[in-house]
């Protein structure tokens, strides 16, 4: 199946006490497709870039198999950029700066080639903007979203338009207790769920994630890694392998979901492991296999569970 | 096997958003026994209560079938008290009150029949004292200890000198992080694990346990629950829960501490249920066998993944 990226391509600084990258690539879309075509081969991304945005970072994309008839200069403006320090415990972060420049304008105008994606994967954007992606879209297989705290406090009721029509919502502990305003995760992922997205996922960082689809809780464990360099890219990077999972297995069932999710777990584990999305540009299936399988093996109880045992 | 758990047996007050509870019968080594008494038929308690302790308390853990041969009553002061209110989000607390009454000169003299004991479990105690509970232990088989962020900045070379003791330490992640110095667990188990115990358990709350112990890392989820009462005695009715499945299964591998990590985390969802201990009286084999399978369920990957797929 085909799958769609909307995001950003933009610039990333990022410090963290392991040191420091200055405008390395960055951006939701950059991690979402890259992390995508591990798994499908028909990978389509839709971003702005600005006149400053260099044609090599352009072509590492395109080297990766990345459909880039989608990706749209324009010249009025620089790129989208972010910048960030991470503190000791990685766990914490603070914005230092965030230049929307050509993103402030962004109104996607879909290749006609994408407006028949079977998997639409709408990483963090204005809620209007996820819209108007999905109204280009002629009858998506799965819409897969991510949002953040921002677009929970300030457009609600854009936000609670665009649930209404995605099949699954990506979101982290807080901002799902933010959206839902209900602390205890189980009741607020019934409350988001009624909100539109019958699947939910709740990424916890280094405590894994939470799967919420059907009658089914599954939950993902963190994998424990000794050298973590770089958070940033790691939620997106989750995403992009879940939804590349779905494209490449067509299968939209709890079982599929759950791999999807170990999936997109084990990719997103590579990726802070390096600055920006450096790891996941060499990564062969070979390594993620065996992460996989440390996955499974790092929460996989032993048979003669019994209490009269 | 044998088990002998020493801590404390006390009043709690607790106050969470979901109502207030006042003296009902707490301390670690309540919770500790009557989770060790759900797998083994031989638990041993040592503990001072003070002259205000009701018999209806005493007769509480009598009736569960704990040993009190090592239950002491020093009339000349109160019984250990402890207050504390839940936030909201029931993950942070505030510590109303602490009033060591008869624990500040509770000095363990463990009972004959008491020091041929199996497995030692030595709950949080100012750690001069569990050297002396261990000095008057004859070879036990294993040792588990518990302690919190007051005796890592208070008594660090006390501490350091029961952790060269002990085979397994069980304490949550921000204490993991202080005792070892290190933010990353990965990192921080290695250093707390060459200060002497084999076997590491961090307790993550919610986020459920991580379990070094040779070369394996098992991580158990946090059991998704909609219900949290009174998340008080959650980590003594895990640690006796895991203690007493290791004393009535008499086997220390790898495979049998993460069965007994699960058993204990299954028993730690119920407790936090309902105030006080309550949950832990009536517990049915059924249900916990129930509550494991769940858990079992809940982290279990399907089949068939691979990348290829």
């Amino acid at each position: 199946m085909s799958l769609l990226a909307v995001g950003t391509v933009a610039f990333d600084t990022v410090e963290t006490p392991f040191g420091k990258a200055e405008r390395i690539l960055g951006g939701s879309a950059t991690y979402i497709t890259l992390a995508a075509r591990f798994f499908s081969d028909d990978v389509r991304l839709n971003a702005v870039v600005g006149r400053d945005f260099p044609d090599t970072f352009v072509e590492l994309l395109r080297e990766r198999g990345v459909n880039l008839d989608g990706l749209v200069r324009d010249d009025t403006d620089d790129s989208f950029f972010w910048a960030g320090r991470y503190h000791y415990d990685l766990n914490q972060r603070d914005t230092l700066a965030t230049h929307l420049n050509v993103l402030a304008n962004f109104e996607p105008d879909l290749p006609l080639s994408y407006r028949t994606s079977n998997v639409v994967c709408l990483g963090n954007l204005d809620p209007t903007v996820q819209i108007n992606v999905l109204n280009q879209v002629e009858k998506p297989d799965l819409v897969v979203l991510d949002t953040m705290n921002y677009w929970i406090a300030n457009t609600p009721d854009a936000l609670k338009e665009v649930l209404r029509r995605v099949d699954v919502l990506a979101i982290n502990d807080a901002e799902a207790r933010e959206l839902s305003g209900e602390p205890n995760l189980v009741k607020a992922a019934r409350i988001i769920r009624s909100m539109g997205p019958k699947t939910l996922i709740i990424k916890k960082g280094e405590h894994g994630a939470l799967l919420f689809t059907g009658d089914t809780i599954f939950s993902a464990p963190g994998f424990p890694l000794e050298d973590i360099h770089d958070p940033t890219g790691a939620g997106d990077t989750f995403l992009g392998g879940f939804a590349g999972y779905l494209a490449r297995t067509a299968e939209f069932s709890p079982s599929s979901f759950k791999r999807a999710v170990v999936m997109g777990s084990a990719l997103a584990s590579f990726v802070v492991q390096a600055f920006g999305p450096e790891q996941l540009l060499g990564l062969t299936h070979e390594q993620v296999d065996d992460r996989v399988a440390a996955f499974h093996h790092l929460s996989l109880v032993p048979e003669g569970l019994l209490t009269g045992a």
